[in-house]
Parts: C-alpha cells; structure tokens; sequence
C-alpha cells in the first residue's frame, strides 16, 4: 500500500506553467474517493482502498503503465489544436488515445505501432485498457451528466497490481478531466469560458479556479448523498 | 495531364527555414523520374508520363489525398525526437505512419482514429496505401543499397486518378527520403553527417548539400544504365 499525497500545487503545458490552487489538494482527493467508489460499485477495479486524511488517499501500490490514456467526447485540447477540430465538436464515438508520460519528451501522442515499437505495453494490454477505458466513460458520462456537468474529455492510468492485473490508478478530479456546467447557458463560441469547471480556468487563466473545483466536489458530493 | 515544375527553392521545418539549393530542381526531377520509372517496371502505378524538360515532369492529373505517408526503416528525425529512440536504431519492421498535409497545422502525426474521424481516407484506401508503401519500400530499400545507399526513410503521397485509383503521386528524392552513404563508413554518434545525402544536409546547415544531391543522381544514373 502507499499513503499518495494530494497537493494545491498545479502545472500546466508539461509544468511550464507553475501556480497553486487554494484547497485543490483536498478538493481533488475528495472528488477522486468519491469517483473511484463510485466506479467500484459498478464493477472496475481501482487502486482506491481509504481516504485517512482530507488530502491523502490510501491506494493500492501498483507499476505505473507508462501511459496517459485520454478519452475525448467532445473535441477540446491538443485535438482541436493537432486537427483543426472546432472547440465543442461532439465527436461521433468516443475516442481512446495513448500519450507516452514522458516529461522530457513533452507527453506526445503514440500511434498503436509506435506503442508496440517502444513495448510500453503488450497488444493485450492496450486491448485491456481500451475496453476498460471506454466501460468508465460510459459510466462517468452518465455519473456527472446527473452533476449537470458534461464530460467532455479526461486521462486516466493503469498500473499492474501485486497479479499482475490492470487497474485503475491515479485520480480523477477536475485537474484531470474536462467538465462543462451544464446549468450555465452560453454560445460556444462567445462564452465557453463561463461554463468550464476544470484545470482549464487556470490553464488559460479564466479566474475563479478555486470556485469551479469546489462547485465539482459540491455536486459529486450531492450526487453520492442522493444514492 | 498536369506539368510540374521542379523548383530550386527549399523549405524544412514547415517553411520556417528558407532557402535555395542550386540545380535541386533538375537533379530532383531527373532522380524522381528514373525512381518513378523504375517502380513502374515494378507494377507500381505512378503519376509519371514523361520528363519533357531537365526540370519538368508530365504527369496525371490526380486529386491529391492530404497524407504524407512516411515509412520508416531506422530511427531518425521527428519519430526520435517523439519518441527517444536513438538516431539510427534499426526498426524490427519498418513503420508506416500518417500524418496530416496541412501546413496551418503543422502536419501532425495522425492515430488511424483520428485519420478516420477526420475523414482523410476510407478505410479501404488506409489498407491500401499502407499495403503499396510496404511494397515501395522493400522495391526502393533494394534499389537504393545497389546504389550503396542506405534508405533510412522516406514521405510518399498518393492520389486519385479519373478512375478513383490510388497511384503514387509527388517526388521520390533526397527532398522527401533520408539517405545515408553506405561508402563512407562512419561511427554513428560521433560523425553521421558525413554519410548524409538528402534534405537534413540542408535542415542542420552541414554544408555541400548541392554535392550531396549530385552524388545521389549519379548513384541512381549508373544503377539504371547498369540494367
């Protein structure tokens, strides 16, 4: 088992960008508990075991996959900016990419052939992941569109525990998601801003960042209760 | 029909190095001419019809699909910059990849997915391409070491002709393919470039880049004649 610690520290741009967010090391921690017992009452195996402490959670030491697996639903990001996409583009299935986490390498998209050239994972493996991948967004899609937020995008990562099984590790929190409120109406194209509830505000420096990741756990929390 | 003309200007790092190499027009069409010509003895449908003028080529009409499709033999260029594989590490199987033609973006590499959802190519014409890129490479790899070249990689394009057949299209040349001299022999990490006869003379400033495409067209002139 290992205690993972959750910090107000924030990056962006593979952390060319530094910052901090008031509480997010505790918002976040209570977001990712919520999610990972959610996902676990719904059959997918996470490292999740407790939550000590209001930033710490008590998870399952598993190896780390190399990989960040990003599920996209709606077009935003490096995906509107490497095809020309327009921001909000609802895409007609969702899509699983693989990026290599690779800080030195600036985490760069992976074809499948370049996947298996660089044997970060078996072609079993990424077949795993993809389907596990597209089970959670599923189940996340319709866990937060009862939060009245869209899922629009998120990443996830994969360890292998002590047999060797694929699980959920890492968090899932709006540092690690794309979420739209829902119950604000705007243009797309005008206003999105207003509607973002996510890393983003402090990626593009939208303000209110610490009131957007509250309002997340508020609703995640209130969603829980209702069960 | 359409007449291309081979120019002088070069262009690397999408256009943001500018410059001129001279007689790169006349030497590159001569080149790509006699690969064009050589693939066709071969079963290998190109847009080639003639060579009217020492840097002009007849050519058929084509809609020009928006890929350059790049087949990788050994590491070099973009993929070990994105992936940390070593400058010429031997792939197990040579990589063929898609990236997108489209210079506002940049021409990012493209995951099958995102070539799908872009609609860029049908599947069957994806199978397709990536079928005739293999069978371009195994003819070229051989006719380049006969030439004491070793083909490292190279970009094709493909088009559709008045039958919506896809026939091999642009320039085969040390423009668009990296090719080591195999007469010099050289350590690999300490002076590489001397063995360098294609674009990446010009890309890194190493010098006698006229010389170096000289040197390629009178390989490939002798390895003809030789027939």
């Amino acid at each position: 088992m290992l205690l993972a610690d959750f910090k107000d520290d924030a990056t962006a741009f593979n952390a060319r960008k530094r910052g901090s967010i008031k509480n997010k090391g505790s918002i976040n921690c209570r977001i990712s508990s919520k999610i990972f017992q959610y996902l676990a009452t719904q059959g997918i195996k996470t490292h999740f075991i407790d939550t000590p402490a209001p930033n710490q959670m008590l998870v399952k030491a598993v190896k780390i996959l190399p990989l960040e697996v990003v599920v996209r639903n709606i077009a935003a990001g490096s995906l509107c900016k490497q095809t020309g996409l327009t921001l909000g583009t609802i895409l007609p299935q969702p899509l699983v990419e693989f990026y290599y986490k690779n800080d030195d390498l600036g985490d760069p998209l992976l074809t499948r052939d370049r996947l298996q050239l660089l044997e970060l994972a078996t072609p079993e493996q990424v077949e795993t992941i993809t389907h596990l991948a597209l089970q959670i967004d599923r189940l996340l899609v319709d866990f937060f569109r009862r939060c009245n937020i869209t899922l629009v995008d998120f990443k996830l990562e994969f360890g292998l525990d002590s047999q060797a099984e694929l699980i959920l590790a890492d968090e899932i929190s709006p540092d690690t998601c794309r979420l739209w409120d829902n119950l604000i109406e705007t243009n797309l194209e005008t206003n999105l801003e207003r509607r973002v509830l996510d890393k983003d505000r402090f990626r593009q420096d939208l303000g209110k960042v610490e009131d957007a990741y509250e309002e997340v756990l508020q609703r995640v929390l209130s969603e829980v209760d209702s069960k």
